[in-house]
């Protein structure tokens, strides 16, 4: 750790801390001329002084200081070394020399992440990034390698809220040495990693790239969030990331060729790599919505369609025997299918839910109807037979998926944002955390979960349309 | 109250004490042929043997019965009826014949609501609908017609935990009688709102609608969130209110021409009025984006740009005089302006509101940055120095609103959505309440923030450009 510091409220202070209440198992050298001890560990004035094999430095001195102590890493004989620091060419003309001068000693033998990010967490080796203090040390099969360091906290500390365990999560600022194409190689034969996220600013070689994403999503997907394309975007990454954000066009062309999955926000990204984690490999667009509440059921088949779902009718046999268990008013089951009440009786939800499932002739089910959030008054005054059957009704989706196994996704959305209103969202919470655990993919709308229905799908398309053209040819 | 009973658990039992526990000032009079008395009030057997003249009745008896009950109210000179059963047109050809009783009966001096509705929310006339209990008792300028009742108690409630107070909410169901010509022609003159919004599933009479709209727009705002315009949605929303859904490309017309405002879900709906309801009459789409982390800044240049608002580079100079008082690292200022943190030091934070107001050319300024929700270890472990520093720096954009009054708008995400981490949202619903009550209006994203932005220029140039050509002709 260079630049480690006993002050915390100081970057290298704060990355020490962090590193052993997250509990890393290895031994750390502080690195400080004025200092012999931080936080009760041994301090070494200089790289070279100590005294055992050192695997990985962490840099957060002065952007002037560091081409030297990159120089003495190298001479030190460590294989890798992440600069946190920033100021480098994202900064100034000096910064851009200075950042040179790091590439050229890495190219003489040693692996540069940085400078200007935040590093890398990654469970399995009991490792965290730098303010990753608080993030699961379970780890995970989701990578997610990003050129900023807030988009990489935000993405490992909302994707961890939301059950979602990382194999790696990288930021990698600047990429003077350790690139996107590298780290994509990388990760394509990782063992842990299943699927890859990333938020890009720039791409250093393109071709490369191009030519790995190929590669890589023949067995993985790739979910790539693209900032920089906009001309103001484009002057922000220059000035964040030092990257050339790229052309649009060109951008359409490499998503369109490589089957990478486009997604415009941390939103999307989340709740598409939330689907991935919880369906199985999939295909097909033909969905059933099951909601309660009329409105919801209408605006829901629009904003399937208009994702790019399909929404089936129902043959009229199957539509009477759905009509058949509901309530004979408020109801209808042309598919969508809406069961009156965002609080169905339970063995009415039950027989529609399995019904659709089984004779409805489609792919997945989008369910919108368990609304804790929607029935403040029922929440807040219910009876305790009022619950139990809130509890009972909210337990079928749960048994229904285990015994049929068949992709459903549930909406859960957000009935109040007010500060009094916190209990309800509490309830709503608990619910989301528990269809998380029992692998049911939840979203806050409707259309975020057609849209990750629609990434995963089209994934799972281009990888057949890819593997037939191999075979033919 | 037509069906009014003593079992809470009964639509027309929860009706009056809804209305009751609302504080509805006039006199109620239960209608029941089984009870002499409900909740306390005199209940009588039949509407006729009402003693009093009565305004308004209230239907909630089955269908089958409710024509004759339409009639007797006409006998009784009450003026005009909400019928919230269900089970008419939109359920099956028997309930159609119904229904068109219904309107025969009204067309001889009698205005229906409905049926199939939740009736209307005025809390100017301490009147709610049907779920309504909880809803404020205070009248605002926004408001709401809708076929759904779900969703017009979802916009109320929801609306009102965000600080929009309602002139009315009118569910207005399959719409045999009062239609939503008829609606728009009493908002367009009615001194109390100021702001329309509607979720329409079928229009009765396309021309009058397009002629009212046109009309409306030139002083009001009009926000529609149409359902049904997918096949399988109009197939849902026939069977929901009995509504033709109509033609994409004819609704993309009517929206052109009359310059009322598309939306396309709750979010929108209620994003696009928060920004009528807190920013002034405003042209101009040049924004700057201010906030705190890289990619962040970067990601939101994109989105602004992708929903069609621009972000002009500020002038060498200005952007000069604007790092000159943000920290060396990190930072950016070439519009978007990246304060390098989410918790900027307050000065630094008040010197670049201020300036890019004054002077960075721009019509409005998105704030991304007081992120109460980003930072859990501060929130969490911060001592009270700390804390005051937040508070300062949360009190800036509200004292730059007040002193200059130009066009500011709030993203405020949600940080985290585990149940484990409610203390955050409770931190950042507190922050988006009192913004809001500072008149500032608050989104939870950038890109919802855009979109309600653009939205509400839309409309202003829309407004500016018919003034023009009715000046010229």
């Amino acid at each position: 750790m260079i630049g480690a510091s006993a002050d915390t409220s100081k970057l290298g202070g704060r990355f020490v801390s962090i590193l052993l209440s997250f509990g890393y198992k290895g031994k750390i050298y502080p690195v400080n001329p004025h200092e012999s001890q931080i936080l009760g560990l041994k301090t070494y004035a200089r790289v070279g002084d100590i005294p055992e094999p050192v695997d990985l430095a962490t840099i957060s001195i002065p952007a002037r200081s560091v081409p030297r102590a990159v120089e003495e890493c190298l001479a030190k004989g460590i294989k890798a070394v992440q600069v946190v620091t920033s100021g480098f060419k994202e900064r100034s003309e000096e910064g851009q020399k200075l950042e040179e001068q790091v590439r050229k000693t890495a190219a003489r033998g040693i692996r540069v992440i940085g400078p200007n990010c935040f590093g890398v967490y990654s469970p399995s080796g009991n490792l965290t990034f730098m303010p990753g203090a608080d993030l699961p040390k379970e780890s995970g099969s989701v990578a997610f390698i990003c050129q900023s360091g807030g988009i990489s906290y935000r993405v490992a500390g909302r994707g961890s809220g939301l059950g979602i365990r990382f194999s790696r999560v990288v930021s990698f600022g600047n990429a003077c040495d350790v690139n996107e194409s590298d780290l994509l190689e990388y990760l394509k034969e990782d063992p842990e990693t299943k699927i890859i996220t990333a938020y890009i600013e720039g791409v250093k070689d393109g071709p490369r790239f191009l030519r790995l994403l190929q590669e890589t999503t023949k067995t993985k997907p790739v979910i790539i969030w693209k900032g920089g394309l906009s001309q103001s975007g484009a002057r922000a990454a220059r000035t964040h990331s030092a990257s050339l954000g790229g052309k649009e066009a060109i951008w359409d062309a490499i998503f369109k060729q490589t089957g990478a999955i486009r997604v415009n926000s941390i939103d999307e990204l989340l709740d598409t790599t939330i689907a991935f984690v919880h369906l199985a490999p999939h295909r097909g667009r033909r969905v059933s919505v099951v909601g309660g509440g009329g409105g919801v059921i209408v605006t829901g088949a629009d904003t399937c369609e208009r994702v790019g779902l399909s929404v089936p009718p129902f043959p009229t046999e199957l539509q009477k025997k759905l009509l058949a268990v509901l309530p004979p008013q408020g109801t209808s089951a042309p598919n969508p299918v809406d069961m009156g009440t965002p609080s169905p009786p339970p063995d009415a939800f039950k027989t529609v839910l399995e019904t659709v499932f089984i004779e409805g002739g489609i792919d997945a089910v989008i369910v919108d109807t368990i609304h804790m959030s929607m029935l403040p008054s029922g929440f807040r005054n219910g009876d305790e037979e009022y619950k139990s059957t809130l509890k009972e009704t909210a337990q079928i989706p749960v048994d229904i998926k285990k015994r049929l196994g068949k992709p459903m996704m549930m909406v859960l959305p957000i009935g109040s944002t007010g500060a009094d209103t916190l209990e309800l969202e509490s309830a709503r919470r608990s619910a989301s955390d528990y269809y998380l655990s029992q692998g049911i993919p939840v979203f806050l709308t409707l259309e975020r979960a057609a849209k990750a229905l629609v990434n995963l799908v089209g994934y799972y398309e281009h990888r057949d349309a890819i593997s037939s053209s191999d075979t033919s040819s």
